[in-house]
């Protein structure tokens, strides 16, 4: 019997208290209660959140340990058991990134346009919070509380659904939290963790159409995408991310050998990376050496075509040739794809058959080519004579990042605390009406 | 054999010429010619095509006498064979309308934030057009040059997708709203009608996703429901307006009433009229037998709870009692459901309960009153002494409505010409890496 049967084994069917649907219906009461409530009131709970995080770092702590034991007893590789795990130290950042959402400005009451109409009705466009959200991800417990804090920010209630792996530490970490906001005077239901871990508890929160407003998975490209066919509450798509830099031909070595190693070796395990690289023929003699050179410095292994399969022999570096799954791969490995094209447009129409929509750089010294690029090329984030490794809501200073959105609704690139609210019209008169 | 399966038929294997798939195919590489073209290429083609219906007006009206021929042999009440019906006068006004499109701002390379980052990279996020934008509507011809027209403005590619009773209009609406881009210089296929007439051809444009960027239906709520549950392809939900009038306890009695008519019989039949009023128990002596007076003499049927079928009874006016389904129904008639209620909050638990989320109004002198019930209720639109007939594109101002739509994600309430674009960040550096 897995252990999610047994959680549904345990719902009450008169409350539904344990069902996804119950914790659904309890969230839309929270974020009611929340929506109009001022900032100092949801700043209160967060700094809240923050101490109590810290005065209760013990129990976090061993709650943890008991799934990391877990962990590495299934035998997962040590990097991911790394992401898993919290210390004392851990703990005591979280608290302080909770400090600094806080800090940031409140989306909610925003006026994003307003007017006066010549009829004399006033009318506002405000930023008000989206309701429930639901976040769907993986391993990392930090997420947990990042996610949860930034909807509370921001006026959501929120339900989380993280990774099996990680129950211990996230119910731990919600029971923290559900205490705090409690303490500080808002509904403990704001922030709840889905119950059950199998998958059907997914299921059933992608089906609760009208209590949950949003869906956001964060996670590998499987899990979006079994998300993205199969809810029926709106999901906003992030994160994967095959990256492209494009190497022109009027662009200076120096500068595309930099922002190609740091684009694709800077951090590779991330979205922003870069996975292919793409050089314009006339400037592949001078630089496939060089490149080579470098990728193969930072531990990098080449995936070619047919150009490149040729500068490597030359220079005595092995280049795997190229596949059409070399273009479709998001590595998020020290592995690149890389081809020589005739022209700018050739290199856009390459990306725009293989681009997952994150990412895509070109280097180049000639201002027609990087404005042909921009205007030519549809990405979430185009960077012109930068590595991709910027497309980040604490790069682009944003303060705090939720996912970036590879989607072109709603939000598109990295998501802050204003891409967690949607906006409602007011409008006041003195007894107008219609001709 | 049905038309559609005639249509499936004659689908080339080879180019798909004739599915649906294969025409948004075409749709997605027309959106990739038009993306970056400047305003002045797509604002040609508006006029092109403002000449050209006039110019073809005859050859319009001649293909439209024939699905109006066949709508009466079908027994179709004639209210919506008007509705079907185009004149050379209403082509006239068609074109005129194409016209004032023109004249709009252009949303696409509005530049939504920027700023300079400490690091010297320069950040914009740019208003870029959607790319393929599915429009799936009921009866009326002239949306679809009124959709055509919205979607090319803000440089989108759309498909069309009518109501089979309108098929030969649109089929002849298409062909020169076609010739007209072509003749512009702009690619034919950023205009076309889905083809088929069929249930098939609604489904074939849901599972378009990766072709297709969003769907728009505009009609009745059995084809919006079916398109919200059954797409793959991002939704905007549009349209479906139970909406409410709460007159307050402290109302002045006149504003209340007339209001109270105008939202509810200016023009009953769309999705901005009033639906239910709800009456604060303090006033409702006072109140209830005018506004059954207005009401009647406006040709207003009320389906009341028992305070109204008493004062009803009083005033020797029929009211018919109320049940749960008339709190639900989207009367779009001369029917209104009415309730006594004992307080603000009572009157925000029943919107709460039964809107639709379009448009709420309150009629109050007490500006705390109008203050909370702003706050609490969350619809697209809240209006404070004015009439729900309000909530509309023109109305707001915006030159331009493709719909109205009722979800949270993306936008809310009209929809004018930069909710029918999404953005990208453009971010220019100078070599810059990440430490």
């Amino acid at each position: 019997m897995s252990r999610a049967s047994q959680t549904s084994a345990v719902t009450d069917p008169v409350t539904d208290a344990g069902s996804v649907t119950g914790t659904a219906r309890r969230a839309k009461e929270a974020a009611a209660a929340l929506a109009p409530l001022p900032r100092t009131a949801r700043d209160g709970a967060l700094l809240a959140i923050a101490d109590a995080l810290v005065a209760r770092t013990d129990e976090i702590v061993t709650a943890n340990a008991a799934d990391v034991a877990k962990a590495r007893a299934a035998g997962i590789p040590e990097s991911t058991v790394d992401r898993l795990t919290l210390t004392p130290e851990r703990v005591a950042a979280i608290a302080s990134d909770v400090r600094e959402v806080v800090a940031l400005p409140d989306p909610v009451g925003e006026v994003v346009r307003g007017s006066t109409l010549p009829n004399g009705l006033e009318l506002r466009q405000v930023r008000v919070p989206l309701g429930v959200v639901g976040i769907v991800y993986e391993a990392r417990p930090n997420v947990t509380v990042d996610a949860a804090v930034l909807c509370l920010k921001s006026g959501n209630a929120v339900l989380l659904r993280g990774s099996s792996s990680a129950y211990a530490s996230n119910t731990a970490l919600v029971a923290v939290l559900r205490d705090a906001v409690a303490a500080a005077g808002l509904p403990a239901d704001a922030v709840q963790l889905v119950p059950g871990e199998s998958r059907d508890s997914v299921k059933e929160l992608m089906r609760a159409r009208g209590l949950v407003d949003v869906l956001i998975p964060r996670g590998g490209a499987a899990l979006i995408r079994a998300v993205v066919e199969e809810s029926t509450v709106p999901v906003i798509e992030t994160g994967t991310g095959n990256c492209h830099v494009y190497v022109d031909g009027r662009a200076d070595l120096d500068t595309a050998v930099e922002i190609l190693v740091n684009s694709k070796a800077q951090r590779p395990s991330v979205c922003n990376s870069a996975e292919t690289v793409l050089v314009h023929a006339d400037i592949a003699d001078a630089f496939l050496p060089r490149a080579l050179t470098a990728l193969t410095e930072a531990g990098v292994t080449v995936h070619g075509d047919e150009a490149w399969v040729r500068a490597g022999a030359a220079e005595g570096v092995k280049v795997v040739p190229a596949t059409d799954e070399d273009w479709e791969t998001e590595y998020l490995s020290y592995d690149i794809a890389a081809a020589v094209v005739p022209s700018l447009d050739a290199a856009v129409a390459h990306i725009r058959r293989w681009t997952s929509g994150h990412t895509e750089a070109i280097v180049t010294s000639d201002t027609a080519a990087a404005r042909r690029f921009v205007s030519l090329v549809d990405s979430t984030a185009v960077m012109v004579n930068a590595s991709t490794r910027f497309t980040d809501g604490g790069q682009f200073g944003f303060g705090a990042e939720i996912g970036i959105s590879t989607q072109k609704l709603h939000a598109r690139g990295p998501m802050g605390l204003p891409e967690l609210t949607s906006t409602k019209y007011v409008v006041t008169g003195e007894g107008h009406v219609r001709d």
